[in-house]
């Protein structure tokens, strides 16, 4: 434990103890973007904001923020923040750990009377997660500009995702950019091992990989499963197996370079799925997410070979890999990254740089401002789930590596 | 094209577009056990069984029967019949080949004045199909005194079984074996493509192969397809997907021996299917089909081993497999099929020996008589589809055969 950190990890603990009682009673954590519950987690940070000294609105995006004015005028502002929805039966951290320790740097600030050049914003961005409108990032997209407007129409639940905005408090009529945001930074738990496994206590990230969805259809011949021999069957089951052990193989492969790379067979449906009919049609979706652009697309065509040799060998028909979504990966700001790692050195914090595989708001952030990240440990890797955990002294090392970074940055922007 | 078969292709053509016409008109060809439209079917082959000089009555299982006196008093009966239900969207022809088949036996003989030593009853079983109840060949083993009591209070579209015997005809509450049957025979189309590709116009029946239905669970990890490195991971994607080409792998060797065998992965279902999800859990069912039980042992044996093999590999938790069902198989007769080939041989047959690697009421009808089979070839080996179908000839000429062989069973039986 490293003391003198300028910030109260017991303000850390109340506040994701807070968040984590508002949550829907019988599937904890859950505090879904556009709902009831969402909307009451939202009342309590706006308070919890304000009593922080921050002036608070919600922008015409839907996105909740509390602004502590710097002292020189025009020189723009630094945002710091992440997202308060869960995903269903998700965890207590994941966003949160990062609004509660940017909170905490406000409050440091405030207890420390220390005045900043720029004006400092703390941000709820709304639906990071995937929303029950199919989309995330809904509220970073806004503030960048970067919402389609056809995404308004949208129905859930019984409404629109232009109606979703509105009660949030948001202006979906209105679309801008915003101009004045010099850096933004976001804590976040890791959701993966490697910190926990290298005993760090925070990674610096270089890059937000880019996510690729890839599609692939196998056609076979539904043939009775008793009656049609072995040899002159079309299974298309057993055609997709060697796809996804090739997937698999590939996936390793390009993993075990200097860049982040996975790959992920997460969806696979078959039909008819019935006991005595030989599989006719497997549809996959490949996860595959890589921080450089070329591992993507090497990976990309070395699938599309694995495909026409699947099928040479099994006389199934497969579609070409089609490109479900392609998201190309977002470096993180170089100058940022080495203010984090100052911010690091300058608190003791045993640091690691790394690729951040999950996607985050700071990738739509990056494409307005100089932009960075930070991760925290989280036991066992594990996120999206109710046993997420991270430990309180670990968010607050984080917050104190945030404060000593935004004290940096409003010196050298 | 065999002339002089004392037989009538037209009758036959006449009796499946008729059964054909009876379906439910939006999804050919259906006419599901305990539908309305099977009832409507049944009434049609209870007129055409009495125009057929036979006698009908339904049985306390629910079989449809016709009865044609032979003149040997005490000498017992010869049985010949098959189903007139089907699977949902099926064809015209399954099960039904073989009701017009024993049927224009019965008018052959009618038509030629042959009187038989032996009663002749021509069969319609109940519900050979896999039944709204879950539950198949209903009528055969209710004809041997086989059918669970526990069967008859399951419900299914607001009916018991119980009931639904009884609106076909039946009285649920006897039991009884009937034991003055001293032979069954049963025509069916091939349901897979060996007669058609080796140009066989009647297979002979060997056995019908044992059905061992067999559950695997795999279970990995749910983590995050993005954050968790690949070499950390437990994929029960990957784990299942080894399984499968193992099973597949031992299926094709075991089916290059000279006994019928065939395994098939027909459900395989994941878990949580989600795109950013690494899989947790896959669900194998396996359908394993053996003319031989010592296959079938041997197979059973060497899936388990591949199971250890494959959680070492992958660090998966993989259950045993566990044998869902396990029918053995069932020898037919060999005497009924020596007078089988006898008779193929008499009308000009091209016939081969052959197991039947789909279940049917004669599995059931052997184990209380002489019981054979003969298979006809249907297009492609094509079945359970809208698509199946077979020649009226080649069923004109499977009912010659049924004709001879019923001659000489009546003079040797």
């Amino acid at each position: 434990m490293i003391s003198n950190l300028q910030v109260d990890a017991d303000r850390i603990a109340e506040d994701i103890d807070a968040l984590a009682a508002i949550t829907e009673p019988d599937r904890p954590w859950t505090r879904r973007a556009f709902s009831p519950m969402f909307l009451k987690g939202r009342e309590w940070l706006t308070n919890r904001f304000a009593a922080a000294g921050l002036t608070t609105r919600v922008d015409v995006s839907g996105n909740l923020i509390g602004l502590r004015s710097g002292t020189g005028a025009g020189r723009g502002t630094i945002m710091l923040g992440s997202h308060s929805d869960t995903v269903p039966d998700g965890g207590r951290f994941d966003g949160i750990a990062g609004i509660s320790a940017a909170l905490e740097v406000a409050r440091a600030l405030k207890d420390q009377n220390i005045e900043l050049a720029h004006d400092l914003e703390i941000v709820d961005f709304l639906a990071e997660e995937v929303s029950i409108f199919c989309v995330s990032c809904i509220g970073s997209r806004g503030l960048i500009g970067q919402r389609p407007d056809e995404w308004l129409t949208r129905e859930a639940n019984g409404m629109t995702l232009y109606e979703g905005i509105t009660e949030a408090g948001g202006h979906p009529d209105v679309a801008s950019i915003r101009t004045d945001i010099k850096a933004f930074l976001e804590l976040h738990i890791e959701q993966g091992p490697v910190l926990e496994t290298g005993d760090f206590d925070i990674g610096v990230v270089t890059a937000i990989a880019g996510i690729t969805r890839i599609e692939i259809i196998v056609e076979g011949r539904a043939d009775h499963a008793g009656t049609t021999p072995m040899a002159t069957r079309i299974d298309a089951l057993t055609a997709a197996a060697r796809l996804v052990l090739d997937i698999e193989h590939l996936g390793r492969e390009f993993a075990q370079g200097a860049a982040h790379f996975a790959a992920t067979v997460g969806e696979f449906t078959m039909e008819p799925n019935a006991a005595n009919v030989v599989p006719s049609r497997v549809r996959l979706l490949i996860d595959a997410r890589a921080e450089n652009r070329a591992d993507m697309e090497r990976f990309i065509e070395l699938i599309g070979e694995s495909v026409n040799w699947v099928a040479a060998e099994t006389d199934a028909t497969i579609s070409p890999p089609k490109l479900i979504s392609d998201n190309p990966p977002t470096p993180c700001d170089v100058d940022v990254q080495s203010c984090l790692d100052a911010a690091c050195d300058s608190v003791g914090a045993k640091y690691r740089r790394m690729a951040s595989g999950a996607g985050h708001d700071t990738a739509w952030m990056a494409r307005i401002t100089k932009a960075g990240m930070i991760f925290i440990p989280c036991r066992g890797g594990r996120s999206h789930a109710p046993e997420e955990f991270a430990e309180t002294e670990d968010i607050a090392l984080g917050a104190a590596v945030l404060l000593q970074a935004v004290l940096r940055l409003d010196q050298t922007l």
